[in-house]
């Protein structure tokens, strides 16, 4: 897949998960980027504005386009086996690309061991949520699973404490998550399916004190995943 | 200006700071939108699917456009005498109206008194920051000034405290936010301006534990918000 703009191209450079085959980059260019890719061995081709401006898709190319091998999903049990105490985002059913990559991007900065997505009603990780994520995509372990509901039980018989973040539920900075803790976050029309709620330990909620009756999803789980963070310090 | 979909409709009509001049609804429509509007005296005019697509900005009218008389801001006044204990978020230089809306969203259900926005590098309160905000825009008090550091000023002078959300500050959990307070956000590229960060009582930050450097402005703003409902209890 291609990866675009400055910020983006550099984490991928400098992830784990991700290798970058080749690199365009606008000539006469002399970025530190540059620099990072010629360590790196990557074949490094300079053309001219008007070729990366036909090569881009999102057009936010800044001089810079990479190709990356596809985005190497891990096992729930590499999430597992990362972290003695877990922290675990489940995700059911974000189709927005935009609020995937935002999430995506939210769960890198506060550190969570890795994201769980489903493979129904749930958008992969395509370039749209790469560039999305700002670059975080390349540091964070995402596992891609057929059932999520499955999932859940393979964290719960990890001694991991599944929460749903919906609605009607406890307020969240009430219920301790200092332990090994996975949040559940659902897509911004339909929440999480009934069955999933069910079969976690609890539900969290957020304070809503106005008249709208819900937060963008993206923001709800950034909320949420933050207050993991504080709790545990 | 045109507000259109079901939510941002209802919520237009519902809204005690938006007069909603004219309704456009999809022919045999049997909605409980349509009975707020005839309570209200609203002109309605029925009309095929072929027209309200035609008339639509965003494509997603679901059989409802309505013609709003334009936002109206309010003063810094209007958000001070509000509350005995104001709870405020400026924003200094958010200029995607997605984010944009998105803050007004979360602003609204934390319950905040009021926004304050610059006149520069800031999206002023478009269509699409109101459909981006979930039709939150039509309860919550909105200033539009001209010099977000004197808006500063006047807050200090009514006693509320000011804190900067930017990057090298004291972990925002740890400060006391229960009082009169306001949160100043800045924008996804530039961040808040040097001269108002130094104009703040304080600089509050969310702890980053990645190799990513910032959170999305909206998330981080919904992050802060939160942790001040948090306090407050």
């Amino acid at each position: 897949m291609k990866i675009e703009g400055r910020n983006s191209v550099t984490e991928a450079l400098r992830s784990d998960t991700l290798t970058v085959n080749s690199l365009m980059a606008e000539k006469g260019s002399s970025s530190s980027i540059i620099a990072l890719a010629r360590e790196q061995g990557v074949k490094i081709s300079y053309v001219d504005k008007s070729v990366l401006d036909k090569e881009s898709v999102a057009g936010k190319h800044q001089g810079f386009i990479a190709d990356v091998t596809d985005y190497l999903y891990c096992s729930v049990e590499d999430i597992l086996s990362a972290s003695e105490q877990p922290f675990v985002v489940v995700l059911d059913g974000i189709n927005d690309p935009h609020n995937f990559g935002s999430i995506i991007r939210s769960c890198e900065c506060a550190g969570v061991t890795g994201i769980i997505i489903g493979k129904n009603r749930q958008v992969a990780v395509t370039d749209t949520v790469s560039r999305c994520s700002a670059g975080a995509v390349s540091h964070v372990k995402i596992a891609r699973v057929t059932n999520v509901n499955t999932a859940i039980k393979q964290l719960q018989s990890a001694n991991v404490w599944v929460y749903a973040l919906d609605m009607d539920g406890e307020e969240i900075s009430k219920v301790n998550l200092k332990g090994s803790v996975a949040l559940v976050v659902g897509g911004e029309g339909d929440g999480i399916s009934k069955l999933t709620r069910e079969l976690c330990d609890g539900v969290v909620s957020l304070k809503l004190n106005g008249k709208i009756n819900s937060l963008n999803a993206s923001v709800a789980c950034g909320v949420a995943v933050y207050e993991v963070v504080r709790q545990r310090g």
